[in-house]
């Protein structure tokens, strides 16, 4: 390629070191920053937030991205070029919208409605956060009308993080699928409760947790070289580079489950970031492609490895060792049934696989009724409750453990619950091609052997960061759209054999 | 004040902002950041840096200026808006005469050399860092150029960090104390080694050691609600916001004055930044206004309190009991010589405040050298300890504990030695004048009151941030420029008090 796609290119990168900047603001926010620093942060997290706007949505960037497209012609579609382009004209169409002066006050709304949050949270005080998400509302209000849509303002917020997908879509995929997924939680608990997980809720000294933690998704192939761990309230995994992707977790000394598959979690998302071809670093094109995608990946090695038979078969003996008090009389069996222990429960990051996208369900309908202002604000948790008690049978007993507990709102990121749900749907349909390609990927994974798995997802997925859309990627590695029966079928089997 | 000087302070507070976002990435890189986040953080660097400075020198900034210049007018000298003005003025002039393109080839330099620094350092290898040094020098060489500069190039990156000193004044201020410090070392090395240290090499728990410093200086007045203590390889403080000041310190098993004194050190420059008047907050007037006077503070909590008799008779039975194996049979006037013991080091960081200056004299002569390059760079380590061996009777075993200890021209900051010898002359003057006005103060330190030091401090420099220049506070406070005969005055006392 000329001058031309080298200029835009370097545009790009310039635009993409301030959003980075503005990521490692906010991962020390969440892991470091004492209280006292919140105003400043939010002001200079405004700051960067307009910069990278302006830059982005400024004539000198239409006029690059207008030479360019001389340039770069009639390239191949899958060649980085083609894509950088298309990635490139997509951005700038969303971001030329939305005015600069909203982009800034959102952004700091957000810095500080997260801090509130954070005491609401503590505090079990819906009250206290009312107005900051009251706030929050009336400026994602006016981006969606800024933004444009066709049918509901949800979905100009879902393109942002699933580009193409739209809250019916949405519907009609989660229509596919609730039935199914409410006959199976009813069938297993008409077989009582015949599977414990007291055994999981011992004392399990921190230290340890995070060392066996570190150990297991080391061994999976998150690059520690290229990345670190620490703690915050809420788990996230953060790109700074392709040298640098951080996580998160939260440690309970009562409780082995968050922290362990929390882990997991974050380092598949890890993973894919760690993984995209070197050549797009810097680029718009340096990251995954879409979060349902991405929660594909965090499922994947979460869940369809991380709680599976053959990983315990290779892990059980070492966690034994490192909790020899708490396990050392229990079999890998039993310990295989308790971390697969289906129960309605109220946080949703400690859910299992069959309740999951049911917790989802009840977010992304009040969502559509926050972002149209169906609802008074004050009677969410009201709101919450009844459709807790409708979908999982169970009732939050207070807003810290319902309404209060996702980092989302606070974070004005809204259409973005049903990207978990959706990652469930493709993690089972992408799995089922690389034991297609590879059937004996459940056998290496029995011996501790992770390369197959995640060298086939890198050579499909990671490497090609944003070049292709979700829509794309999905079409080309199974031959149809995002798709809710492998998943179904994928839960009967695993909680036939469980619960019998 | 009117719309004009309004539009500048917003202005100035956007420029803020960038640098204190590029600070939290600076903080990061040292504290957090793995090997692998090293080039791209560099870019990011890069980019903040360039975006900093275009913003400051461009002509909207210089219409800003000019505009608020009309409104500002005859206002009192004293006054923040006049204040604003100079100070604005006085950047914008300074930033103007250095091209975009060489400041970002500069902080992409020096992220570089830092890592390779570390790495030099770690392995005792001075040849590896030779080539990001001779490539920092060939830069700085340039920027002094277009700076420009009446004697001296050196003057060009001494006055950025000590606005108004130049190489001759610096000379002359060494020169007339020179003579003194060595006849005072010589004096005490005749008395024999008659003071033991070997109390303060013992193994000290390192967790300890970190929540005793973090008592000593929250009773200082270091408030941690709006900062925080890391560790990092070279201990340093860094703002963020007012509401954001932190320190970090490095601690070591078996030595107890490094963390200790080291923390206090960094707390000294952190009340002196969190402790500016809360109305300039955010702009250009809220930090300390030389890296001199900032030394001042921090010596003055390091060493003149916190080496003090009055504060051990106080901290001791505290230190006592957190190390009583250590310390339960050592008496505090045995604890008092220990921690005041003068004796020719390596380290810098580490050296008593008899010798500390003579460190500060081969810097500053070899720097000299530098900057015109006078000397090839491949002699630095025989040049640094022939200097070494001259003023301080001693020579480095190793480059590490030589000529690669100090982390400042892998980060480019040449010039910036002489502000730590210049600190120490200022404690001595700025202390004698509190004295003057509270004589009791030592008594009140002796009861673990900080609180008359402390805010006579706040009032007379700390409130003022940048309002004023070194000179004129000096001259303000003390009726006569920076001087050094105080400093050896109270020198000679102590140490005719301990060595007889």
């Amino acid at each position: 390629m000329g001058e031309k796609y080298q200029a835009l290119v370097e545009r790009l990168k310039e635009i993409r070191n301030v959003d980075r900047a503005a990521a490692v603001l906010h991962w020390d926010q969440q892991v470091n920053m004492p209280r006292g620093g919140a105003r400043g942060r939010a002001a200079q997290l405004a700051t960067l937030s307009r910069i990278a706007h302006e830059l982005l949505i400024s004539d000198e960037t239409a006029r690059l991205i207008a030479d360019a497209e001389t340039e770069v012609g009639s390239a191949d579609y899958d060649s980085v070029e083609a894509s950088m382009l298309r990635v490139a004209k997509r951005d700038f169409r969303k971001s030329t919208c939305v005015p600069s002066s909203l982009v800034a006050e959102l952004a700091e709304a957000e810095t500080l409605a997260h801090e509130v949050w954070a005491e609401a949270r503590a505090q079990d005080n819906f009250g206290k956060f009312l107005p900051a998400l009251q706030r929050i509302l009336d400026l994602k209000r006016r981006e969606a009308e800024f933004r444009g849509y066709s049918e509901h303002p949800y979905d100009a917020f879902l393109d942002d993080y699933e580009p193409g997908m739209t809250a019916s879509r949405v519907k009609k995929l989660f229509d596919a699928h609730k039935g199914e997924l409410v006959s199976l939680v009813a069938a297993i608990k008409e077989r009582g409760d015949g599977v414990s997980d007291a055994l999981l809720r011992q004392t399990y000294d921190i230290d340890k947790q995070r060392a066996f933690g570190e150990q297991m998704v080391r061994a999976y192939g998150y690059d520690f070289e290229r990345g670190r761990q620490d703690v915050a309230v809420h788990p996230f995994c953060i790109t700074f580079s392709q040298g640098d992707v951080r996580i998160t977790t939260r440690y309970n000394s009562d409780y082995l489950n968050p922290a362990l598959f929390g882990t997991m979690h974050e380092s598949g998302h890890a993973m894919y970031e760690q993984g995209v071809d070197p050549a797009l670093e810097g680029t718009p094109l340096s990251r995954g492609t879409s979060l349902g995608v991405h929660e594909s990946q965090s499922r994947l090695w979460e869940n369809f490895v991380g709680r599976s038979r053959p990983f315990w078969t290779w892990a059980y003996p070492q966690l034994q060792s490192t909790f020899p008090d708490q396990l050392g009389g229990v079999d890998v069996e039993t310990f295989y049934r308790a971390i697969n222990r289906v129960a309605p429960s109220f946080v949703r990051v400690e859910a299992d696989e069959a309740t999951y996208n049911l917790h989802i369900m009840v977010r992304f309908e009040i969502e559509l009724d926050l972002v149209t202002g169906a609802v008074p604000l004050e009677k969410l948790p009201q709101l919450w409750n009844e459709k807790f008690e409708s979908y999982l049978g169970i009732v939050p007993p207070s807003d810290k453990l319902g309404v209060l507990q996702d980092v989302h709102w606070s974070s004005g990121l809204i259409g973005y619950f049903p990207t978990y749900a959706i990652g469930n749907l493709l993690t089972a349909q992408f799995y089922r091609q690389a034991l297609a390609a590879h059937p004996f990927i459940p056998d290496e994974i029995a011996q501790g052997k992770f390369d197959t798995l995640r060298e086939w997802m890198r050579a499909n997925i990671y490497q090609h960061g944003r070049k292709f859309t979700a829509d794309e990627l999905t079409q080309r590695l199974t031959g149809e759209p995002v798709e809710c029966s492998y998943f179904i079928t994928y839960l009967q089997e695993k909680y036939r054999d469980i619960y019998g």
